[in-house]
């Protein structure tokens, strides 16, 4: 067969759909910055939060830029300059990705709640559309660097050196992800849970009251954290899922080599066009709930893709090989179907999950709390049964490359379900100005009902972004494995479970996700300990701010979580470090043994951790719907503790455990030259 | 070298041995039933107790019986009839390990209240000795049932097939042992958390007030989960380590094989002495306090058992592998302590992390979980790093047998380890006996600080189970996969982490503890559901209960706790059945990665778990010490839902994982032949 237009411009077509994907994104900021920003009191409020979200991001900047300045550094050392380089445009699409998208959701916030005040569909477009527009950078700026570095790096050194230099670029996103998810984790839940305790429960002020001194830092953490901290993490994985898959398809597949190297792109770039006709789909066609908008976008997507993946796939290999490689490519399609559809019924408040956590706060805080932490390990169950059933079938169809296809077709929607999660913090935000500046209690309705939606999106996205990392285990284990054999020709490559040392292995690896969200948790609390001093002291010092006479001094308090977060974030930042170099000593095959016994226990504690947080949050939900005793119930006050428990779960340790996997994936690969030659790997 | 008489007669010197322990407990029985058993009033209530007891475990050995009686028949067809037979012994002694250690902890706890009114001193030895029988009897008897059935086989029909005989031992031990463990530990939660609730929560009654119609069943509770359902765990421990051992000794072992076979059942033996030893020193050597005591009779046995083990291997084994063999027995013996050293770190009142906790309360419920459950996050990290750093070591000695060394020198210290734990809930039932009965104030404080002591002592022991199942956990390993070479000879044993089925294993496997727990919460919840309706339907029925006029239907209670028990105990029970025998229909590799993936996640969930559980425990009890504002304040409130969170945690669900990690290994190794016939192993 003659080579199909796919296989010989893949790696165009991808960087001009890219472009289109960056082109759609700009007509979407215009047309949000468009609409109109309501009166001069939610300018002014929505104007705090811009501050203190920008002052946050410039600022975990800096504190990342040193420690990626020293990472450049040890990259260059152990794999020369072309992995540094992709080492830093890995970095700063990373960071790009976040800072854009979250630039344009506190703009979004304000005119969400402006078009609130017109209709509930209108306000719905605002905020989706200011999560879309995240959604399309993440994409297009992940296909367009990887390819564009690839190509530019083919041209100039050749394959293996390009795809070499690739680790580099994923290294770089990776360890930005973490940081960005964690940072923000932190900010984000400390804010919140500091201003609960001292306001809610000190002071009896509601939800966003301009009283509490710690609001505009609440709604600031939206931003930080479930915006940037979010579009970072996807970023990563988006990016990191397409360099294993070319990176598999380079060192196993050996029939029909070209094609398998563009296919991953040509997946991405053909995606790309399906999650614009997605975004199209909630923007003209009037759905009678926000769910169903929201669902039927995601099915838009899914249905365009699959159809322009069977034409690429048919045009592109012979048709035997055609047909079982497209079978993995819908595979991921699928599995992105299944994920949201059990992550929506373990956290939504219509199934029963939610519902039994409800009903469980009837007697008390602590049945809450064991009701909620069961839901979170029953929730493992699906997921993890339909990534073994994925891994098993791809890899009869067409091996390793076969689970690679499906990771990078999963991961190809992330444009889509990107626009779903951040929809969630923009109606957030949009509540909180609604209520700080005074507007009728209609609008805060439809913003409330807007942001239940937004809450199981958000759980949705957390679900997919951890299930796509247990998928993407076996083809990061498969590259560490491969380039270890580039490495060291002749010698056999084997990980036996017989071995003591592939066992120790697992058992450091398995430790990492445990006490990796332990610290997590730590940091959230140390951070919320510090909100609620300042808070105190703030009403000791002015006591007119509790009566509204005097202003507080929401700058101090943005401030004082700014530095807390940063300081917090250090530590299980470093944990993945510490782990890999520190096994690296003991052989590859016991830091074989870290990478699997990772993806092993942080698939379930990521699972387990965001479905019970997003439960126990719908559950008080649940209750303040009128259920049980509805607000101010006993059952109420156990479901706010559910609540705040959940806090950390679902938004600073849980989400944070995906990154965490791919930087100590990535991190072994790295090694592997220094491990070499330091004679540790033999 | 002329043999030693530990090769020789080794297997007589264990039989011997363990009927001289017997004969200890025996002489220890005597003497407790000896003691004043106190006045009448005391004596109805602990005869309730008894009654309760009972009927919980007669009604469990029918439960149950029904199930072992169609393993009986699945081992006899899967491996004939000295499995079966071998099958029938293991389920027997674990049975009768945990209803004599009942029967003499339920006559015991009154004997202690009593002696609790002469002094501290005579109440601490009464309680120990109770316990300390039930030690013995589980390490003789597991030793004579061993050793036994063994010796017995070998002379009827060789070693090969005594060997083979074992497993069936094995299973029949695990297998009652999970349901001792699940049935208990449901019901003892149950019982506890439904009195709470209502008499606590609703009533405002106190702790252990006769008013309250569960009181009894919560006392019951202490006895068939903490005493019962813990004996037939830590009994098939002992059992399988010293099972595992032989096994990997005859498969693995090729010089000095016989004294290999004969070592570990002198390891046992020596160490029965040292424990016998260790139980003297607390009764006769009188200590400043409770726990000094305690922890001194580790010691001397520790001490003593290291001297006897570097004597019998100097005499059995060539002097460089002796040294070496040592070295493995002595990592056992260190590990013991120091996983008793670590636990008490983590669940003591007197260190950081339970203070941790109580300082978190005093903002709050929230925030008191999120500290509970990060503690018992970083409760895994040391015990990990320590049976990671003993496998090492223990293989780089001596291979696969040098683990199976340590791990049986590890559980040779259980005799002692038990009478700690047992002792715990002997003195909790003696401070119920002394509130109902109404003994003087100064009684009760007795007997509240013996229970914080074994409070502590239960959390250490469950840490020692569950790490001793993770440094089996090779042993096991390597028992299936050299007994899958005997089945399958000349076939290539492969478990390699590039090989997906081995992944998706692990992937099944590690589910299982996250699956498993979640339904032991979810049963401790139903469970407590039945008791708390029951509760409210006598107080509704007969008001006069509240006033001491009526006096409560105890025995509907405990009726209905022993019903819902049992119940709820069947679903978690059987998924491990379930997952190995589906998993096994996938391939031998599947199957394997589901033992490692199992161990994996259980090792940290089972900590992570009872650490949690115990700390959470001991931090209510230093907040109503006084501190955070004690008893009454918000702080204690916030303690309290940690306590109650707690419970499941570390009596119901975390102990539970050590034996159904044992049952899926088992399993797997007993349905080799039938695979190995359906050709679904080749």
């Amino acid at each position: 067969m003659t080579e199909s237009i796919f296989t010989t411009n893949g790696l165009t077509l991808s960087i001009v759909l890219a472009l289109v994907g960056l082109g759609v994104a700009v007509v979407l900021i215009r047309k949000i910055l468009a609409s109109s920003a309501g009166n001069e009191r939610m300018g002014q409020i929505a104007g705090a939060v811009q501050e203190g979200a920008n002052a946050y991001l410039s600022r975990q900047t800096r504190a990342v830029s040193i420690i990626a300045a020293l990472m450049v550094v040890a990259v260059y050392v152990a794999r020369g300059g072309a992995s540094a380089i992709g080492f830093i445009i890995g970095a700063a699409c990373s960071l790009a990705a976040g800072y854009i998208g979250m630039t344009i959701a506190v703009r979004a916030n304000v005119r969400t709640a402006q078009a609130a005040s017109v209709s509930s569909h209108s306000a719905l477009k605002v905020a989706f559309n200011g999560g879309a527009v995240t959604g399309l950078l993440v994409v297009a700026l992940g296909l367009l660097s990887v390819a564009g570095f690839y190509g530019v790096m083919v041209k100039l050194h050749g394959t293996k050196e390009a795809i070499d230099a690739l680790v580099g670029l994923a290294l770089g996103s990776s360890l930005i992800s973490v940081f960005a998810r964690l940072g923000g984790g932190i900010y984000t839940k400390a804010a919140d849970v500091g201003a609960d305790l001292v306001g809610k429960n000190e002071q009896n002020l509601p939800e966003d009251d301009p009283r509490n001194p710690a609001t505009i830092a609440d709604n600031v953490g939206d931003n930080v954290g479930d915006c940037a901290g979010m579009a970072a993490d996807v970023f990563e994985t988006y990016a990191v899922s397409l360099i294993g898959a070319v990176l598999v398809g380079f060192l196993t597949v050996k029939e029909n080599a070209t094609a398998a190297l563009a296919y991953p792109f040509v997946l991405c770039a053909l995606s790309l066009i399906a999650s614009i006709l997605g975004i199209g789909y909630v923007n003209f066609i009037k759905q009678k709930s926000a769910t169903a908008a929201l669902i039927g976008g995601v099915g838009v997507a899914g249905v365009i893709s699959a159809i322009l993946f069977k034409v690429a796939t048919s045009s592109m290999f012979p048709a035997e090989v055609a047909g079982k490689l497209f079978n993995c490519a819908l595979v991921g399609v699928v599995l992105t179907f299944l994920v949201v559809w059990i992550t929506n019924y373990f956290t939504s408040t219509h199934h029963a999950p939610v519902r039994r956590i409800a009903k469980a706060s009837e007697t008390g805080h602590a049945t809450n709390i064991i009701a909620g932490i069961s839901v979170g390990h029953h929730a493992t169950l699906m997921p993890v049964l339909l990534i073994a059933a994925s891994i098993w079938g791809c890899y009869e169809w067409a091996g390793l490359y076969g689970i690679a296809v499906a990771v990078v077709s999963m991961l190809s929607m992330s444009g889509i379900i990107i626009a779903l999660d951040a929809f969630g913090p923009i109606t957030d935000n949009a509540g909180g100005i609604a209520a700080m500046s005074g507007l009728p209690a209609g609008v805060r309705q439809i913003t409330d009902e807007l942001d239940a939606v937004g809450n199981t999106m958000k759980a949705v996205t957390k679900g997919y972004a951890i299930a796509s990392a247990g998928l993407a285990a076996m083809v990061l284990f498969g590259s560490y494995v491969e380039d270890l054999k580039a490495y060291l020709p002749g010698v056999t490559m084997a990980f036996d479970l017989n071995n003591p040392k592939v066992i120790i292995g697992m058992f450091i690896g398995g430790l990492l996700p445990f006490l990796f969200t332990a610290f997590c948790m730590d940091a959230v609390g140390n951070a919320a300990g510090a909100v609620v001093r300042n808070v105190r002291d703030q009403i000791t010092k002015f006591p007119g701010i509790l009566t509204g006479k005097d202003t507080p001094n929401y700058k101090e308090c943005v401030d004082i979580v700014t530095k807390a977060a940063l300081g917090q974030m250090t530590v299980p930042a470093l944990l993945p470090l510490v782990f890999v170099i520190g096994t690296a000593f003991l052989g590859k095959e016991a830091l074989g043994g870290v990478l699997i016994g990772t993806i092993v226990t942080g698939l379930f504690v990521g699972i387990a951790m965001t479905s019970a947080g997003g439960a126990w949050d719908n559950a008080k939900k649940y209750v303040e719907e009128g259920n049980h005793g509805g607000k101010g119930s006993f059952a109420h006050q156990a479901a706010v503790t559910g609540d705040t428990v959940g806090d950390p779960y679902k938004d600073t340790a849980g989400p944070a455990v995906n990154p965490m996997i791919k930087v100590v994936n990535i991190l072994a690969i790295l090694v592997i030259p220094i491990m070499v030659k330091l004679k540790f790997f033999f």
